[in-house]
């Protein structure tokens, strides 16, 4: 008898077409529990969220192996699908034939019970396998995708910006060398001291001044000893770049990328996102939901401090309750402000000079720069952005004094060739990923996490 | 009167609806001549390949302004569209009124006569103003989309491999080392020693093992001092990994993505297409259509073999004529074959163990292995793949050989948890861009080109 060759997805996406048909399937045995009349296998093949049910009986050819195959196993299977309206699974199988294609050891380490994450992150090959990283991994990839889909819909030029680089940041030290076995000169491969970079954006910056509408998507790289839930010393983040947009065209496209990946993650993994909705957060989607229905409301810094320094005066409890214009805001008043004052997503815009980096852009009062960050409940900043300085003088000016001038003059070139205004944002991938999926440690988004004191593969 | 805000794209894309209408542009000029009577404007705002003119003449608002305004300005200007039908071009703008958004300093490099691409180098962030860089990182950004695409559209689970790893491949020393500023123990971060990747595929197998089919895309990282045209020491690379999938069904996805990625490059971009193919090699898009259009032939390594031989004895000439089983084959001669003798696209498969990596599937023969890479006309080699070793115990044997054991006991447990047959390949991104664009020297389609003792950004 001729059978189909399938994927659960296929199956669970058009299930009735195939009901009483022979289907071949090739993948992995969840779990395997045999009572002597009938046995299930919660089967699995990596391309869907679901298992697929498989039923075998005292009559299937061979049951004592199938009865024997154990947790991890591959296997390639051949059966019958049989519609069971009545059951919380619309349908099972109804197995003819198991072939074992790859038989797994008995000290498989994700047995039936549930692991801590703290356990997984120490499998981190293998937790893939089960439900939650099958969830995380499959929105991370369509994730990525839904960034990419976004910018190039609206014509915006995808740069891979280099990853070593002689550009330290701001100099801060939090960088990683590049270097050789040669420990006389360690930089001999380029003749020059080279690190990882800590952003794409000096690099793309110049693409934007040549294709108006740019972004950058790959790994950035911080030497930063932070041991907290958010940070990593490698992650991806995406920076878009655009000519001739000022600030508020800049909050136009943050508002309309984060609604499109919510959006798009929403309908391509409505089983993923119900899991994470039951088993990790039972806001979650509500929340995301919210955002996607809110305009995204402004206010300045200025403003935001005047809010909080009130709250203070009302009896509102910070850590930090010494709040004061100048002063970088913490998670705690980022949050404040938009749970508890806009109850919604909002753009804090018009940051002092002094708190934010030197490429960004001078306002008329002399004290602020034109920068925006995106706060949302329950994580505080989730992007940000800026208009950039574009005015040569200012910007050298800026630059002399951090004594950062010497090689990036050609950074500063682009404001003497064509320069105009211009805009872009950045945002942490691995972040965006843990808000969508309400995943609380950055080490359990990574498919190999890097944090510091830890690496294993 | 309203002006419609719009692009060269939309432009050129519906110059018949925009006839005498109203329009405003943002961009950059690349000429500007004005003869007294009639001054013309090669104006370019990135979002396609092609330049908008726009005429002014006497009686144009401050005629005198626009007449001198220079190459490399950023402009914004509105106009009305003016259809001419009699003209190469099939419309230009009678330019209304032009604001100058910033100025062009004379020290601009990009003047109008032909570069040369050493020169262009040296200015990495101006070339992409000029054509030539117009076109290969346009091509660039639609060649990595359409990987996506293709991936997407087969379900493939994109996944970001990390760049620090404790893995240095096969221990060949060609790694650059990833170090802090602590110089008594420059490793102190992770606590032990890390290096970049050179490939992502040994993380990436796992995940096969887990979805099926899965694919990275990102960079990865050389230090060899290897001063040809086709070497750099980042680039990106294209990996995917499949479950339950043998040397055939490799093949069939090498096929498959290399004729969708050219097919999708010459209909997104035929006026890129169309400039290379006039510019840098006029066999180019004849080429390309040939490769779409064959049906890629196998031949084993054996075979491939007594064909040298057998050319050599009949008057071949090589520069290495001393063809014998088990040589690792030069470009020469893997050009031979597919263009001499094959006349196209050519998978060389069953390689002798000993030039092959340590993971690749052992044949029942004992001496090859189950490797495939794909040659094509021009240029070579293009991919490479193999279906990769399932057997726990042989593969632990080669590994304990080559002594690379410790540190990898995680990659071989895929071995013996589920594993199964499976297979993959990897595409160098950038060869592949070179190959799709014609341009011979890698450094001319990285945005800021990576090789040994040559870094400036």
């Amino acid at each position: 008898m001729e059978s189909i060759k399938t994927t659960n997805k296929e199956l669970f996406t058009n299930f009735k077409e195939f009901a009483n048909k022979n289907v071949a399937l090739q993948g992995w045995i969840r779990t395997n529990r045999d009572n002597g009349n009938i046995g299930f296998i919660e089967f699995n093949d990596g391309t869907f969220f679901k298992n697929v049910q498989l039923v075998y009986g005292k009559d299937t050819k061979n049951h004592d192996v199938v009865a024997g195959l154990r947790n991890g196993a591959a296997i390639e299977l051949t059966g019958t699908v049989k519609l069971t309206p009545e059951n919380k699974q619309p349908f099972e199988i109804e197995l003819n034939e198991v072939v074992l294609a790859g038989d797994c050891d008995d000290d498989y380490p994700l047995q039936k019970k549930r692991h801590s994450f703290e356990f997984l992150r120490e499998i981190a090959h293998i937790r893939p396998r089960g439900n939650t990283f099958q969830a995380v991994f499959r929105i991370r990839s369509v994730l990525s995708f839904a960034i990419h889909q976004f910018f190039n819909e609206r014509g915006f030029l995808y740069v891979h910006t280099p990853e070593i680089t002689t550009n330290d940041g701001e100099g801060a030290g939090n960088v990683f060398d590049v270097t050789t076995h040669d420990t006389k000169d360690p930089f001999n491969f380029y003749g020059r001291k080279v690190n990882l970079t800590v952003t794409g954006q000096l690099h793309v910056e110049p693409f934007a001044l040549s294709f108006r509408n740019v972004y950058t998507f790959g790994p950035v790289f911080r030497a930063e000893h932070s041991n907290t839930v958010r940070h990593a010393s490698e992650f991806w983040m995406i920076e878009p770049e655009m000519a001739f947009c000022d600030l508020n065209g800049n909050m136009e496209v943050i508002e309309a990328c984060i609604k499109y990946c919510i959006n798009y993650v929403l309908k391509n993994c409505p089983e993923e996102m119900e899991f994470f909705n039951t088993m990790i957060d039972n806001t979650l989607i509500e929340r995301l939901k919210h955002v996607v229905n809110s305009e995204f409301k402004k206010l300045t810094y200025t403003e935001g401090i005047e809010v909080l320094k009130n709250a203070v005066k009302n009896g509102v409890k910070f850590e930090n309750s010494d709040i004061f214009w100048g002063m970088d805001l913490q998670s705690e008043h980022e949050r404040y402000l938009t749970e508890q004052i806009v109850k919604g997503p909002l753009f804090l815009i018009d940051y002092p000079s002094g708190i934010k980096a030197f490429y960004m852009k001078e306002n008329a009062d002399g004290k602020t720069v034109a920068a925006c960050d995106l706060l949302v409940p329950a994580v505080g900043e989730l992007v940000g952005g800026s208009q950039r300085e574009e005015r040569y003088d200012v910007l050298k000016g800026k630059m002399d004094k951090l004594g950062i001038t010497e090689g990036l003059e050609w950074y500063l070139d682009t404001r003497k060739y064509g320069g105009c205004v211009h805009s872009g944002f950045g945002i942490g991938f691995d972040r965006l990923l843990m808000y969508v999926t309400g995943m609380q440690n950055i080490r359990d988004v990574q498919p190999y996490p890097r944090t510091s004191n830890s690496i294993k593969y």
